[in-house]
């Protein structure tokens, strides 16, 4: 039997976690085997620019003296798109006329490399992040991991396949109208595409600058919840940066601890606006999905898919496309030659357009968002399948645009509505001509429900969730107008469950300090604080004393939703802290005491815990 | 000495109302006053169309059994600027070839007319909403009220000429560029051009669809924030529409019963970027503006201004000026020759700009956007001119383009931005060529911070605050997603002092009802009620009974702002109802209630308060 000291095939976050705390397992030996499956023949055509080991090497020693329990992401290996920034290594967008090296690595890839990810090399797309197939590319036609024969999707073709094939364990895609979520479909993967601006776009070739996202391709649910929570944050200098707001969608979100989708309404085009284009394996792969649903307990309701579908026409269909052009108009004017045909079509057809044809699109977009809009009033998600069909690499170059259209089908309106969308694994075709290979389907949301679809999928892979220790705050938007200052008392101290209620909102921690000496703190009784163990705290006419409190920060658009989940006893009043300063803050309703232990000699909930562990 | 039933030359909201209180005048003798004052000559072309009499006594028959202290604008007369849709009169924009018969009212109008206020007209104006003079319409070069030699200022000129001749007590303007701005200035009127998509423009005729915004003039501050009040509202298909969340400015917007300039942080210009054209008059009249923000104890401090202007020169300079051919392109193509000869070329300028430059331009536009944020960080508004200098009709008519260039240098940044505006009065210029002519400033702010400028336009105005009674909640936007149910037990209740809380956040009353019956009611001693009569709601283990609440329900988003405002002792915890069900509400610390008179038996606030004015 082989020693346990070789990467698993298929690399998850958890897995290399657990290796590297069991020791049976380091950075460097995986940097070795990582090196080795990239150093011989690429016959998918993963990569543009894979490192050599002695690169990735240097991300590793630089994780010398660091804690593996303190990085995130520590040792974790991962491949980037080619349209998006490493430092010192070149970026093409896969045209080689247009390559340049960057100094600095993009926002993002910073980001998780502070994290301890190591980056393992740069990947293959369809041409400036233009097209759904893979194939649109001078670095060959990627090719399915599962499947070479068939397409690998695109544009972000070669980081999916770079997941599937277990030479990263996760990597970074960009998504403007559906390169994260289709290349995700076709190998089985999660493919989180992210609210607009919540992943920075500094240092990635733009292709539409107004709906860029960088996507992330994960095997599960939570490995792409864990590198979407390092990811996060703005970046100085990105005008399309967005302060991430989670919104309550009052069903998924709020079931961090045992997601479930009993009772979640998913919203499904109706059977008139579905579309396979003849494709009876993912017809039915579809409707085995939407059963598998349904036994789970969630709830089916039809919708108006029309708005929707009015809108990925737009897209394409008129002087949208001329936001590529804008990209990179001097480039692409005097290097035309040296792009794909395919892309110099589609590009250089944006010519054609005015700004008046424009701005009457963009009125038209405005309609359309208004018209989609009262869907989410009755559905917690949209269900869709992610792509329509698939393709071979054959069938793509006979047809190359028509056939990259139906990829598109489910996926174009998703940034122009600004939404939130997850790919999501949903088994393989059973039946037709693409029986064996794996379909999936897309949650979509709005924007910042980004966890809440995350929820769904836990529920929906069977995924186990981890408990959220991660305390690291989310860097604040130095925008941010209005803010607001709340002391917590017990649950929502640094490291206590639910401080994530915090983290999870921008909020950061300005001091941990005491009240006045005004109040006593109480242990409620479990029955009254909801399974949570949790104190309640009082201010008293006489006989207080000062308790620990943490004063956090956070915006104001989001505390309205965090008092709205503070459950009874407990309240938001005002508390007077040491300082005679008043904050806003936890209290308890007095009614709630009886049977309460008096906790207020401890001086503070942390402390009446330690007491009871060292017990 | 003449009687006093004839209607003050000036009219304002606060007059009418104290007239018709009295009894002294009656809304049939006003419309007869503004009727004879319409139908002689109009020298400064102010009308397109003046209602007659009789149109106007049909709004005024409709108030026939309706309560002149429940409609906020019981008989206000107000005039509509001419690319607002009346109701069964002509819209023009100011090119008759265009012109229409609408069957419904613009959503605005509608809203002010429901809330009592009488149309009196239509309102000449630059044509299309096009130019800042008012001298580009086929009706004839809209003349200064103060000084027929002078411009009116445009686009909303003879909305803000009929205010300032006393033929409506406010009027309707549309403000794109600062053609809600530059009119008020020129007549020493407020001009207040709120945040973009909180006043409908359902049935406004658009120039810049994505840009435009109704704005309201009128003699005082506190006429235009009852006139905003009244108009705000999410309207049926209106794609732009945004509800109104009220920032929290942390200076300006918490002083709603005391406004003062004292401590407030102004952002001025840096000298180098101040422009006035070498208008000396307008120069000297800008620094006695700000020597008397500083003597009031405002601090001026100075602000790089450059992202300001250089956003802009983008809207004329640049694709921008497409957004108004898009907006009546086939009526352009064919009817080219029916518009005023400057609009033409204006507009016609537009179809050389391609929709690849638009989107550089809408790109560049975000970076501005970005590198304008930080200003915001350390002051509470920007202060600046309204318009950099003034000209004569006869100047204007020289050099059309250029001379109304001028007035825009610190208003056409204002939307591209999504600012918030207020024009107010400055006094008059004292030397120099244009000596005795009005003079204004501009406070501007950020999105939905209106409330806030006008605050400080009450201070600096010198305007005493009514206490706001108004109970008429504000519509609540179909579209807005996550909302919250608080139950409000004694200020905020409708009708109470502090009830404006809840509809400036757009809250809607839900349902009157009690609480379940656990708990009692105290009147709080004024010393810890902070003045305004409270009563304290107490969940209490035995001896409870049901207390009369409110349940008004408001968008998530506002709610944190609202919760942040809850002074001590009360707080925001959960209430249980009668019917079972739970929902956030007032609570109060118990230990408060030292002093406090139990009310419980009278079962509410109300009936507490009625039998002490019974007494």
């Amino acid at each position: 039997m082989k020693p346990d000291n070789t990467a698993p095939q298929a690399l998850t976050i958890a897995t290399l976690r657990a290796r590297y705390r069991a020791r049976t397992l380091s950075p460097a030996q995986l940097v070795d085997m990582i090196a080795a499956r990239t150093a011989g023949d690429d016959p998918h055509h993963v990569w543009i620019r894979a490192l050599t080991r002695d690169e990735m090497m240097r991300y590793v020693d630089a994780l010398e003296g660091n804690d593996p329990e303190t990085l995130p992401l520590y040792g974790v290996p991962f491949a980037i798109k080619d349209n998006i920034d490493l430092a010192g290594v070149p970026t093409t967008a896969g045209c080689p006329a247009y390559a340049y090296t960057p100094q600095k690595s993009a926002a993002v890839v910073e980001r998780l490399i502070a994290a301890g990810a190591i980056p393992v090399g740069k990947t293959n797309l369809d041409q400036f992040a233009t097209g759904l197939s893979g194939q649109r590319s001078p670095h060959g036609a990627c090719r399915n991991a599962l499947d070479p024969r068939y397409a690998s999707g695109g544009s972000s073709s070669g980081s999916a396949v770079a997941v599937a094939l277990g030479l990263a364990a996760f990597s970074l895609g960009t998504d403007t109208a559906g390169s994260g979520r289709v290349p995700a479909a076709f190998h089985g993967l999660v493919g989180l595409k992210p609210t607009k601006g919540v992943l920075s776009t500094l240092g990635v070739v733009p292709a539409c600058k107004s709906l860029d996202c960088v996507s992330i391709f994960a095997h599960t649910a939570h490995d792409a919840q864990q590198v979407f929570d390092v990811a996060r944050g703005i970046a100085d200098g990105d005008p399309y940066a967005r302060a991430w707001t989670p919104a309550q969608s009052g069903v998924a979100g709020d079931r961090a601890d045992a997601p479930a989708l009993r009772g979640v309404r998913f919203g499904v085009p109706r059977a008139t606006q579905l579309e396979f284009f003849g494709d009876t394996s993912y017809a039915q792969a579809f409707d085995v999905a939407q059963a598998r649903l349904r036994e789970a307990g969630a709830e089916l309701v039809e919708i108006d898919f029309e708005p929707f579908l009015d809108t990925a026409r737009l897209l394409y269909e008129g002087p949208f496309v001329a936001e590529r052009l804008a990209a990179i108009r001097p480039f692409f004017e005097q290097n035309a030659d040296a792009l794909h045909p395919v892309i110099r079509t589609i590009i250089g057809g944006a010519a054609k357009w005015s700004a008046a044809d424009l701005f009457a699109a963009q009125h038209r977009l405005a309609e359309l968002r208004m018209r989609a809009e009262p869907v989410w009033q009755h559905i917690d998600a949209v269900l869709m399948p992610t792509s329509a069909t698939t393709a071979t690499v054959d069938e793509l170059e006979a047809d190359p645009i028509r056939v990259n259209a139906r990829f598109g089908y489910y996926t174009n309106f998703v940034n122009l509505l600004d939404l939130s969308a997850l790919a999501v694994p949903a088994g393989f075709c059973t039946t037709g001509a693409h029986s064996g290979l794996p379909f999936g389907v897309t949650f979509v949301g709005r924007a910042h429900q980004d966890a809440a679809l995350l929820q769904l999928a836990y529920a929906w892979l069977g995924e186990a969730v981890e408990t959220q220790t991660q305390t690291r705050a989310v860097e604040r938007p130095a925008s941010t107008s209005a803010s607001i200052r709340v002391a917590v008392v017990g649950a929502h101290l640094q490291g206590e469950p639910l401080n994530g209620q915090l983290t999870e909102r921008g909020a950061r921690l300005i001091e941990a300090t005491t009240t006045a000496s005004t109040y006593r703190l109480y242990a409620l009784p479990a029955v009254a604080s909801g399974g949570v163990a949790k104190p309640g705290l009082v201010r008293v006419p006489a006989d207080g004393a000062p308790i620990a409190v943490e004063v956090w920060e956070m915006p104001l658009a989001a505390y309205g939703s965090f008092v709205a989940q503070v459950p009874a006893p407990l309240g938001i009043g005002t508390l007077t802290l040491a300082d005679g300063s008043a904050v806003q803050g936890f209290l308890c309703e007095t009614s709630a005491l009886d049977g309460a232990a008096d906790i207020t000699s401890f001086g503070g909930w942390r402390a009446y815990r330690a007491s009871r562990a060292a017990r």
